[in-house]
């Protein structure tokens, strides 16, 4: 095999999800492809890695200074959302239920990963709050794992002194279209202690 | 978003087996790792765009003239093996029950999406069987679909007066490891048809 090829496949199978053999298939339809998308992926790539960083208030990612939900003067800087990864963004933004600023902390404190709070955004999260006048409510956008509990919890009491106003987390219950004997005991104990009023 | 970081999720998405999700999943790997995988992957495929090119024998993928499978003298050049694309040597390979050469036809003859027999390597499999000059099998190592077999029918045709050894094909039959009730019917009642004495 050339050398080429071989580097290619290697590079596809140390992405996440990806194994040797479908590293194979994507690294020789990228050879026989007709619409130059290898050449596209490849500076895509390079550009990408060059130019984009995180921005300098949300830590989201931009090739500016400051990304472009945060230049966008028509978002509600009264209610900002702390979440994982600029994934998290993506995702949020697809729901359409959420029109304010986003702070990305691209992890979460843990312990066993070696992962300590000064190692994710905060310090940046503290001064973007003190970037917002006018915020009412912090909304603590991060996943389900204990991890990520554990660190919702960790920035409550931080904010604690920095922030006065309301303090909110996702709601944990049932995802939609699930059936309930489907669902793990934590979720489902989690939809019925937290139970709403109809 | 950063412009090529879009690109970068586009060119993902179009590819075999990725869908827009992972085509993010897979972008954000990159931007975040700490292994340069992103500058390794982008001039790997620079470097294969440019340099790879089809063996002047076999069609296989090289990055010189002639491939390392036809350039290996202690190949068995009294057997060649006539396989759909690169993946197949590979695959082929993997098995190591296989000494001799390929020749890779780079597709099948298909009216549907219009693949005539001059678009596939037919050219040069007439021509790499004349370089072989003790070529006593020609091994028809194409694929169960109603196309790879036509196109070995017309294959056959086309050796005789080009060809007078063996012309043999792939055995047909139940896959290792399976269980009867999980094959199709046409799997299955070929494995019948063509059962072997134990």
């Amino acid at each position: 095999m050339p050398e080429s090829v071989s580097a290619a496949i290697e590079a596809f199978a140390a992405l996440p999800g990806i194994g040797s053999r479908s590293a194979e298939r994507l690294t020789f339809r990228l050879l026989t492809d007709q619409n130059n998308l290898a050449v596209r992926l490849s500076s895509a790539l390079t550009e990408m890695k060059n130019n984009v960083k995180e921005c300098d208030q949300c830590c989201f990612l931009t090739d500016e200074n400051t990304c472009e939900i945060c230049m966008d003067t028509r978002r509600d800087t009264t209610k900002l959302c702390i979440v994982e990864s600029p994934l998290d963004v993506l995702a949020l933004e697809r729901t359409h239920e959420f029109r304010g600023r986003y702070h990305v902390l691209h992890g979460v404190i843990s312990p066993l990963r070696k992962v300590r709070p000064e190692d994710i955004r905060l310090t940046e999260l503290y001064a973007h709050i003190e970037q917002l006048p006018d915020l009412n409510e912090v909304i603590l956008g991060l996943g389900g794992s204990t991890e990520s509990e554990a660190t919702a919890l960790y920035i409550m009491e931080q904010l604690r002194g920095r922030f006065s106003g309301h303090v909110t987390r996702l709601a944990r219950g049932i995802p939609s279209g699930s059936e309930l004997d489907f669902l793990d005991a934590g979720t489902l104990g989690r939809a019925m202690t937290e139970r709403r009023e109809w």
